[in-house]
């Protein structure tokens, strides 16, 4: 498997394509679609970071999901990730890494929104059964850890 | 009408459309271009919100636009509408629902920038005669509002 | 030469393909690559803004990119360049003008995030031998410097 940062390679339409797979994805997690939000990792697929143990398989991060959602909600914080900056490398085997920059905004009811975190995202996306892009390995690096 | 969020049918073509023209849009506003921007809506477009009532109607909208553009520059303020993370979905008819999140960034002369607000959008954008896009229904829900 | 804004023109292609010029660009800034950094503008490139005189030519862009970088290490600061909301008009020879916005975000080690300031950026992009996009001039203007 060999990896190419080749626009021509990457593709443009592939580009807009991801862009839209993670649109999908966080407004699946913000809306506390979490069952739904997992479904889109594989089954075998990993969530690492380093604010965090890894979580691995796709029933482990559902799990954990719906757990952040619920102290969320608990926190009456209404939370956006926006994913953007997409450095998109097709892989030979169709496979896509994607680098890309994220950020954790957090509104209260009644308040002010606030920058709660910014992170790098490094994911590894693969095609499932339908054709739909799936998480099979994200690695998220908040900016504040170091 | 069907709908559609087949990333297929919905187009990459039409993904970088909408995002160009959402870029247009917002840096009519931002400069205070309202008229113009007043017309990247349909005549009988409505611009929904969960703050203020409902404008219906591209002359109401102008006029809501150049209000509030006059009490942003009475306060100093250079504003920033960020919109991304968008989901678009194909209409059989030829339109584009699309779903959203919008930034409302306020800057002071000699000030540290804030963020002011953090919202979705949610629209209906319809061709105009020339083939440009146009806001038939924008609905913004802003988070602190709840 | 002529320009258009006509977004047929523009191309959805080179829409993509002028998002992920960025992304790469600003990656390779925030992440201290300076040298890399300063090889995406035209060996003749100006560099210039409304914060600073106007550096011109790529070495000048290089020696300022990496005392800056030298002062944010300095400083602590993990900086994140978010650009976006890209209006991208393709020129008759090529070349390509893009208005955006851009935002620094600023992280310290255990700390929080802050938007440290909110630009526009104005480029004319052109292609390099190999066909890669390069910056041959660019301005940033804050917003906070009226």
């Amino acid at each position: 498997m060999q990896s190419t940062t080749d626009p021509a390679l990457s593709g443009t339409g592939l580009y807009s394509e991801i862009q839209q797979f993670y649109a999908h994805q966080m407004q699946l997690l913000d809306s506390g679609e979490t069952d739904a939000w997992a479904d889109t990792f594989t089954e075998d697929g990993v969530f690492a970071a380093n604010a965090h143990p890894d979580a691995k398989g796709r029933e482990t991060i559902r799990e954990a999901a719906g757990k952040a959602a619920a102290q969320r909600i608990g926190a009456g914080l209404q939370v956006r990730h926006w994913l953007g900056m997409l450095e998109v490398a097709a892989q030979e085997d169709g496979s896509a890494r994607v680098r890309s920059y994220a950020l954790v905004l957090n509104t209260p009811a009644g308040g002010a929104p606030a920058v709660h975190a910014s992170t790098t995202c490094d994911d590894l996306l693969v095609r499932g059964e339908d054709g739909a892009w799936l998480v099979a390995h994200r690695y998220i690096s908040r900016d504040d850890l170091r």
